[in-house]
């Protein structure tokens, strides 16, 4: 393994024999907001070092730990080191809301709960039925160009070779598989400026984008179903915006549109459908990402899905599942935590949910 | 008359004399744009001063010369001395066009070009058929409250009396009548807000505004005949907004939208129009301002258009006229200039039509 670096502070120490919940509130303790993942990383990367069945691999802020036992598969699973900013919700507290037990704090639901599940096996399965690579990565709440899966991705191209992939965003200890596509466009209508006490002599441009309003307010997403998951699709108006001054008639004016696609459709056919849709319109797409296909007819995600007990549900939002997609490796969303905690100022666990993940994941990966 | 400031400057001289080309090319070489108006009312003040048939009464900015030879009628005949802002447009210079003379500079046509025939005539017209009350006033080109010819009504009522009013501002030589009021109101539509992944969580306000735009892309303005003038009316938005971020479903959109509406109809009559056309929308007024009656039934403002052999046109701008109409004086446009190349850069009027106006209101004036 590499050297650390002798001239900073020693790192945290983090018990891997602690259960899953200590270890999810002794890593959120370490703060660790997109840009500043290094103590954590540190602290991981010498937990980790004591154990002869785990090669480490430090990149940057990215930790990996690979099992080389020659097993017929390979199984990767990821997790994200970072957190969105903290909001005077840290240090992190046990509290019981309606009789149920939560750990409270940043990063407890996004993701460090279903980090604390990866360490824990990381460290306990010297002998998994599959070989596995552990990843642990930096700068996933932020802009994609700072994203340490990517970076790594290119840079390690050796590192993703497996047969599925695992991460472990929170989902409610459901499979979410795949993701849908995203698509935002510019719609934009131009007409002639006019003094509005003689209107008839311009061309009113909002008066123009009125069909874009009227066709998106009457569509109908689709919803589709992508090997064997159903995706609900959504077209939007996310802003509008037009006018010049209260006594002028405007010659420009512009419906900025978002579309979640299924990920049977590629950004291509999606631009396809959105133009055929406004024919009329002038037409800029200023986002695009790929969906992600959920590979759930894959065997080993079959096997993934029944071990687990899991329900299979799609992913709505985009994440980092669909750069393993786009490498041809099926992968699925499972971690402890409900998403609709995740970012939240009162963001919280339910520490049963992270019992739960681990066993899953252990008895899977266990072969039992 | 009361005394003029003698720690200032003395006024520059203006001399009445000379032609009305040359007095609007003394006028607007006195630089005297909205808020620096005294050098020219002084001087207007100073060269009214030696004639026996004129009162004069100063008030702030405003200067007003008045006759008082009994007559049956009296006409109030006024002009803005104010300019919107010099953009290198001064001093004046003469110009030919294709072969038509011009006098170029800022203020040439908005308006002090009908400022000068005023200014002619009222040294010169020392036996008019009716008596006239001349009234040159600060702050056209400004917001409404700051405006001169209001303050002047509000604090003088007595010198509003009389049977006709006739404004100078530009209007190429033609009479226009009245003008259109004017109605701005926002319109709102309220949604829900929501990830923009998980659309049908929430409600789309931008596609709930469809049905203004339709309407609006849809209606035909009315054309309404007002004492013998036909009004075009207008109804245009002129401002759109709406959208948090571009995963947002938006939680607000709003609709600005300008109405002007003809004469015969009133604010609140206006109101009500657009409350029956968007029954189902958030409505809040932003700006009001009632239109003005032409009066072009009066026997003197029948007189006048036979006399001065000029169309009669409908203003669809708002204008001064409609502070007489609210007073119950019947009042038109009537002066040398094209509107269109008021506030221009290359503002220029023609020398013809100065000397057009000035034959024309003098005839009337003079009962000939």
């Amino acid at each position: 393994m590499p050297e650390l670096d002798t001239t900073a502070a020693a790192p945290i120490a983090i018990d891997l024999s602690a259960d899953c919940v200590d270890i999810t509130r002794a890593i959120c303790d370490i703060e660790s907001v997109s840009g500043n993942e290094k103590s954590l990383a540190d602290a991981i990367q010498v937990a980790l070092s004591g154990f002869a069945h785990l090669e480490i691999i430090r990149d940057g802020d990215c930790v990996v730990a690979r099992t080389d036992l020659g097993r017929a598969q390979r199984v990767v699973i990821a997790g994200h080191l970072d957190t969105v900013p903290v909001n005077g919700n840290l240090p992190t507290r046990f509290e019981t809301v309606d009789g149920r037990d939560y750990l409270w704090g940043r990063g407890t639901v996004d993701m460090k709960a279903g980090v604390a599940v990866q360490l824990k096996l990381a460290a306990e399965l010297i002998a998994p039925v599959v070989d596995i690579t552990w990843i642990w990565y930096d700068h996933e709440e932020v802009s994609a160009d700072l994203n340490g899966l990517g970076r790594l991705a290119a840079g390690h191209p050796e590192l993703f070779v497996g047969d599925f992939a695992i991460l472990g965003e929170p989902s409610n200890g459901h499979v979410e598989g795949g993701c849908n596509g995203n698509l935002r466009v510019e719609l934009r209508a131009r007409g002639v400026r006019a003094h509005s006490a003689r209107g008839w002599v311009g061309e009113n441009a909002i008066h123009k984008i009125s069909p874009i309003l009227e066709r998106l307010a009457a569509y109908e997403p689709r919803q589709v179903e992508v090997e064997g998951l159903v995706y609900r699709e959504g077209l939007n108006a996310v802003g509008v915006a037009g006018g010049v001054a209260g006594n002028v008639i405007p010659d420009e004016a512009m419906v900025h549109v978002n579309y979640r696609f299924a990920p049977s459709r590629s950004v291509a056919e999606a631009v396809e459908h959105l133009r055929e849709l406004f024919p009329e319109f002038e037409f800029a797409v200023v986002d695009q990402a790929e969906g992600a296909r959920p590979g759930l007819d894959a065997r080993l995600a079959r096997e993934f899905v029944a071990a687990v007990g899991a329900e299979a549900r799609p992913k709505y939002g985009w994440t980092d599942v669909a750069r393993f997609s786009a490498l041809g490796i099926p992968a699925v969303n499972f971690g402890p935590g409900d998403p609709l905690k995740a970012h939240a100022d009162d963001e919280r666990v339910e520490l049963l949910q992270i019992a739960q993940t681990e066993r899953a994941l252990r008895a899977w990966l266990s072969g039992r």
